[in-house]
């Protein structure tokens, strides 16, 4: 039993859709999220510069004295090293090996698709970790990096003639090779998977890695007995490198609800 | 008489733009550039950050002994407080005023048009200004914060239909109105300057901050005595904060040619 909260950190603000999921899985366990704002976003940058700015986003986590620390960013589950999790003495989970595996069990072909950021997909992490998983599988991937600014920028509804256009462009591999379950490689993706899907064949099954994430959270807080004996709901603290002042706008769009606690900023340079 | 170089700097690498005017407006100069594009953008942040992103900036220029500095980014232009160059003790220019001055030279009917990033918007620097130089006048602004993805993501082309749709959006409220010029406020947005004068009526001129700060930056060496004595041509040194693996692709698009010097990355949050 251990009534610590669980650390969640994402680049920006699309890892809040996976604070979402976790509350409705876990709903009695306090969450610090963290979202580099300050940084935003990761998927263009270079590996070695994605690292370095999730070290800090993990030690900031670790100040605030957190159980467990779950990356709900796509960049940085493909970028950061394979062994990084042993340096750690408490759980951490990415939502790459999560989505990963939920693609290979529901894939009959065996031919998966990842859409993802620039730097996810330059990373070939996705491709490994499938092909570890599922040793027969084709792998297709594509980046996908303007749904990050359009999302951010509203262009959200179905009908959305711009994110239409781009998608129509970025999902065109996935039209003619017969994948049959494609992997939303980056939070901001499940926002617009009505798009994505009206661009795709209806036996696509699309992968949202937030369910899967909160899934594994649970299961790694049953194995290492960390689950919190609250029987109250748990509350979430919200941080942000970047004033919070337009923080609630984009918060909404992910959480699903509006933002009612305080937002910190805080600077993480220093740490 | 001066052989230092010229500091440009920018979030990222549309200040490039800046370098290519002043290269031919001043070829013997020797330039140091620093893209801090391990932050960028800027465009999308709090006041507060930009300012502190944009003294670290300044600070590495400093460090390399630069005879003059040039904020060669719209968003930095807007933010940074009236009175900063005062504490400078070489010039200092930005690409605000001289955008300013040239379009209420240029302007017939004294309403001028703005498009800039999110924060150079928020910030209200253009309107205050703009009416400094000419009280009279009427001031149009509109954000344009998907440009700068769009054109760093190559949909660059005078026919791309995605950023044809995006512009037509935010350039309706200078259809409406009858502005006669239209301040490009961005280092991007030049660069797809087709796009937007296909969206406007003929008689509106569009104003490029880099021709006129090129000009600026000419006029302030010559106030200072700070003109090279070098008859040879003066060479860039290019410096910036992420990996510069992807640095010449990009450059390109700005600087108008390729990048054959080395590009030297440094890390800006230990200024």
């Amino acid at each position: 039993v251990d009534n610590r909260p669980i650390g969640v950190f994402d680049s920006g603000l699309g890892g809040l859709s996976i604070v979402s999921e976790l509350r409705k899985l876990l709903p009695h366990e306090d969450i610090v999220y963290f979202g580099d704002t300050g940084r935003v976003p990761y998927g263009t940058r270079s590996r070695e510069t994605i690292i370095k700015y999730a070290k800090q986003d993990i030690a900031f986590l670790r100040s605030k004295n957190v159980k467990a620390i779950i990356a709900a960013c796509g960049t940085v589950s493909t970028n950061l090293p394979e062994d990084y999790p042993s340096g750690l003495d408490i759980p951490f989970c990415d939502i790459l090996r999560p989505a990963v595996e939920a693609a290979c069990r529901s894939s009959v072909s065996g031919k998966i698709g990842v859409i993802a950021t620039t730097a996810s997909v330059k990373s070939g992490a996705y491709g490994r970790t499938i092909r570890a998983v599922r040793p027969d599988a084709v792998v297709v991937e594509n980046a996908c990096p303007l749904f990050v600014p359009l999302v951010e920028n509203g262009y959200i509804e179905r009908d959305n003639k711009v994110t239409k256009l781009v998608a129509q462009g970025y999902l065109s591999p996935f039209r003619k090779e017969t994948v049959d379950v494609l992997i939303l490689g980056c939070t901001h993706f499940p926002i617009i998977s009505g798009i994505i899907a009206d661009m795709l064949q209806d036996q696509i099954l699309l992968i949202d890695p937030g369910t899967e994430v909160a899934k594994k959270a649970r299961s790694l807080l049953q194995e290492h007995n960390l689950f919190s004996c609250r029987e109250s709901e748990g509350h979430t603290d919200f941080y942000v490198s970047d004033n919070p002042s337009s923080f609630s706008q984009i918060a909404s769009i992910f959480l699903g609800t509006e933002v009612t606690e305080d937002v910190v900023l805080v600077d993480v340079d220093s740490l």
